[in-house]
């Protein structure tokens, strides 16, 4: 574990479903969160609630000043937010770590398959951050509500980046937080992960199931 | 199970190791198989063989006559080949179902990602086949080597289909032949599945895995 994965951690978008489970993991798993969200306010509110449930210190802020003051940077925000949210943390990301979770999902037809031009929005959040951010992606199938229960989540995470060592940062960073994480290839390799959650949100729909999940197969055996 | 779902099944490109495989898991789930290759030569040398295994009759003959004489048509060619085939069986599979497998992987970076402009394999096999033909995709994400070997593949079948009686149709069929085959949505969901095998590849090397699959989670129950 480097220095540099063990930093104060910012979730962007930490008052979300998926921020928010996020941003309870880390902090059970003894990083320093901060909690960021549109308003101050809400993310204040959202880490004092996180505080007292954990017993050590979140912080709250804005999400461009949670990003300033933390090494590692999750984004958790809609596909609709995206964009925005990314070009109001730019300025305070470059030379970091960005975890981008954006799942490219148009409405209402959320069930179907409809990759960005770019490619995956993993892409467009390196394209927006520019090449001095290490972006990397994950979290994409896993379900927001099993990631806020306790427990084991029956979810493999794949996680995608250009850069090996960043991609190796988030890798422990999830297994840390009681996940098996896996590294699957460069940002461009993205585009499956975020295009099997609409695939797993029609099988929920059609086999009637809460939250499925992927497992990778194959008695693998993770490096440590 | 209807009557569509039992009658022969024609595998283009039998005689490669995906389609040898499936010919042979069907031939002994009890269907009535015929090889497909582009020389019938090949073809029936294949079948002559799977034949004396299974003990019951399974014909060869080239890809065009073999996809002529049966209700249901498996494509396991390599992606650069994909096209070619397609229009050599164009003709002969108007009305029926097209189970296509082609995963558009680009040589020399398999690794990678690299889906088509047009979306999928799968979304290219309907322009080129038209609309008359009913097709469904699967058989992605199993490694072939592991198909061909009896007993249980430690992977799901995902199948992608906008006939909708055509993809259950595939699910049964595949289903019959000791695999778990599940209903992934719209042909254009296929790329999710596509995409999964450049990830999968790169799973392989980098964990030293033997033919890494994956498993949908969730506590499904499959309606029969």
């Amino acid at each position: 574990m480097t220095a540099e994965s063990i930093e104060t951690i910012a979730v962007v978008g930490g008052t979300g479903e998926l921020g928010g489970a996020l941003a309870r993991r880390l902090a059970h798993s003894g990083r320093k969160v901060i909690i960021g969200s549109r308003t101050a306010e809400r993310a204040i509110a959202a880490a004092r609630a996180l505080s007292g449930e954990v017993g050590s210190e979140v912080k709250g802020d804005s999400n461009g000043a949670a990003a300033r003051e933390a090494g590692i940077v999750l984004v958790a925000v809609p596909y609709a937010a995206q964009a925005g949210t990314l070009q109001e943390i730019r300025a305070f990301v470059q030379g970091k770590i960005v975890i981008d979770t954006t799942v490219p999902l148009v409405p209402p037809k959320v069930m179907r398959v409809q990759l960005p031009t770019e490619g995956s929005a993993a892409v467009i959040a390196q394209r927006i951050l520019g090449s001095e951010v290490r972006v990397v992606s994950a979290f994409h199938n896993v379900s927001a509500h099993k990631l806020a229960a306790d427990g084991d989540v029956d979810c493999d995470i794949l996680v995608f980046g250009d850069d090996k060592t960043a991609r190796e940062i988030a890798v422990q960073l999830i297994g840390s937080c009681g996940l098996r994480a896996l590294h699957g290839g460069p940002l461009a390799n993205s585009a499956a992960s975020e295009a099997l959650t609409s695939v797993l949100i029609f099988i929920n729909k059609t086999y009637r199931v809460d939250g499925a999940g992927i497992r990778i197969t194959g008695a693998l055996t993770i490096p440590s």
